[in-house]
């Protein structure tokens, strides 16, 4: 079973994932949780590329960089843990890259969809959760210094959330909106009811 | 006008683009030559990545990355060049990418075409020039350490060599072959007879 999530950042995405693992580990599940982009020697590599705010880049040259490190990471640890049973968490994938590419920059999400499958070599997550937050309430959540994404504003933060649920159907079979303004709890019960559809009783 | 050379390491190309580029600043063509992967700062960096013999990479990602470096070659040197009416001479482009990848791995050069094409938003070269060498004599005129690729050996070369003269049409609207057993001048010679004709008289 591959399970992804993702959503705007400050929606809790990291500490909801741990839940999850933790979860499905006292199930008997073997999990291995993995980051899109990252997770493989030359995932972190370009990652750090698409992170060098030195580096001035063609939108389309940074998606096919995401694309590149998503290409390993399925090859190199998503595939071969599948296989073996694992139960593989990964914290962003596809829709993610679509989502941005498609708000920030003007690539077409078709074109970006298409690339996403090559680099994928048509690996769908069976279940991917979505959680959702007003972009209002994630940049009070946000700490630190801004990155570039944030720094573009709430109004922009908000398109790329109404992005996220528009695309949401395209990312694999099942998919679920978690409501992110939950306590923690509450989300984490969302998250197990949406997984537990999928597991073998 | 947008030429590119290619052909196997050791048929003579940097020899040939530094004539050629020569050649055509004699003719009053403000000339830009730039190489693939490179030219540009993302596209060094990726070209480091590709490079570093410690990075371990399936060959989907290694074609993204060549795609990602080309995106912004495209974009950021060749596309405002030629709308300044430069001529751009280009060291390598998308041909040795469907080559190397297409026999060396076990991409389909399909993909790698409609890739390609996503790439570079379907700018082609106007001529494409194969400098073209038996794999035997490529390994005679090699000095210096063997890269991974020479170190495959001459059978291998050859049939990268095949696959260039197979997949060459599909480079571009114009193509030419160019016997790269020749004398140094004698090949800048049928080179030139190639380019003039696409020069305006």
């Amino acid at each position: 079973m591959f399970i992804t999530l993702d959503g705007i950042d400050g929606a809790g995405k990291s500490t909801q994932i741990g839940m999850l693992c933790q979860w499905l580990s006292s199930r008997g599940c073997v999990v291995e949780s993995v980051r899109d982009p990252g997770s493989t020697a030359p995932g972190e590599a370009i990652r750090g590329l698409l992170l060098d705010s030195d580096l001035e880049m063609h939108r389309r040259t940074e998606a096919l960089l995401y694309m590149a490190a998503r290409s390993q990471l399925v090859e190199e640890r998503i595939r071969p843990a599948l296989q073996s049973d694992t139960v593989v968490v990964s914290d962003r994938f596809l829709l993610a890259n679509v989502v941005y590419q498609s708000v920030g920059g003007n690539e077409q999400p078709d074109l970006l969809w298409r690339l996403g499958q090559i680099a994928t070599a048509g690996l769908q997550p069976d279940l991917t959760i979505l959680l959702d937050l007003p972009a209002s309430q994630a940049f009070e959540r946000l700490t630190g210094p801004a990155d570039r994404m944030e720094s573009r504003g709430v109004d922009y933060l908000e398109q790329v959330r109404t992005a996220f649920r528009e695309h949401l159907p395209r990312s694999g079979p099942q998919t679920a909106i978690i409501d992110a303004t939950q306590s923690i709890d509450s989300m984490h019960a969302a998250i197990i009811a949406a997984v537990e559809c999928l597991l073998p009783t």
